[in-house]
């Protein structure tokens, strides 16, 4: 059995190697049902936030459970944002709270942008090995209206975010790490807001507006 | 034949989780003979590294060609060290020359730390697609002797790094990825000094010493 799983390894990253070596890399778009982690690390902004996120681009909507902590203190929160209604849901499901606020612009799928300059392609890992190694493409642009400098690296197969570092003057360096993707959504009721959220009126002071799906996340 | 791949690549996927299911990771070493790029960032030290080195465990040497960019000027550098000898050189193929000096402390082979603690194990990418995913484990610990603290992520498969931090008051965070490694070693002759090194005398001012692979690259 284990020969036979190497042999066929090895067929995998032949037929890979053949594949890339066929055509250059373009911009892709990720999978429309995702579910993935992240970490993100913003040195100005002393802030590091974990994520987890469920990803539902035909539905324009996004769950995410997030431990965010900014100047060694942590909090915790759970979004919901529902881009065709145009609003986002805090929720607490501990204490059965729930906030309903504005959510402005579009949503913005987990892409490389069109106009995006491929950096290169390397294989994270070896590709000696069976199962040690990633064939990853690196992608470098700036967003015209925000003027956001971003290196985006989305493995080749597939078209799965790996890591993202985006950068403007505010901000400084934004450097996240995406991981443990699973296509499909595991739980499609995350994306219904709970019973308690029903009473929750709009708050239209507290409006967010989403410039990019990475940007959006931290 | 694709329809082969794919039903082999799943198979690969089930045999790995289930190996991975079935034992904790532990701290691992690399293979012995590698050839691996790296691009390494120190924003205390201004720093900025690209590396292609190539690593001979067995006879305990390191060949390293590298650009190191600092305060925005860059400078291109090719190292030998051969820690039997207790001798690195600093070689230039362009102008012949070539610079001898002492090189303290014994050879660190790639390798995960016996103390060190697993932090966790992810899979960049997904794991729902054939060849988007790489298994890939997270140590933490310190050096008792420098306090240096550590993060290193190697692949489960192949023991393979990944990338690495490292982080002294001194030096600040030192952030490096690792890629492209080839097990073996492509051209042995680049462990042997070029004629023009044979007049090259010892410079004892000049010695270095290996605390760590991972801060010595740097």
């Amino acid at each position: 059995m284990q020969a036979f799983v190497l042999i066929s390894v090895t067929l995998c990253l032949i037929q890979a190697a053949v594949n890339a070596g066929a055509q250059k890399p373009y911009p892709c778009k990720s999978p429309p049902l995702m579910v993935g982690r992240l970490s993100m690390l913003n040195p100005k902004g002393h802030t590091a936030v974990y994520e987890r996120f469920s990803y539902d681009a035909l539905g324009s909507r996004i769950y995410v459970r997030a431990s965010v902590t900014f100047n060694n203190n942590t909090i915790y929160e759970d979004l919901l944002l529902l881009f065709r209604e145009g609003v986002f849901y805090e929720i607490s499901y501990e204490n059965r709270t729930c906030k309903k606020s504005e959510l402005k612009g579009h949503f913005q799928p987990i892409e490389i942008p069109q106009d995006a300059q491929l950096l290169g392609q390397v294989v994270l890992g070896s590709s000696s090995t069976p199962g040690a190694g990633l064939l990853v493409n690196s992608w470098i642009g700036s967003v015209p209206v925000t003027k956001e400098k971003y290196l985006l690296t989305f493995t080749e197969f597939g078209c799965i975010p790996v890591s993202s570092m985006t950068y403007t003057e505010e901000t400084g360096w934004i450097i996240s790490s995406f991981y443990d993707f699973v296509i499909g959504i595991e739980d499609p009721n995350e994306f219904i807001p709970p019973p308690f959220c029903e009473k929750a009126e709009l708050n239209r002071s507290n409006a967010r507006s989403a410039k990019s799906f990475f940007n959006f996340l931290g």
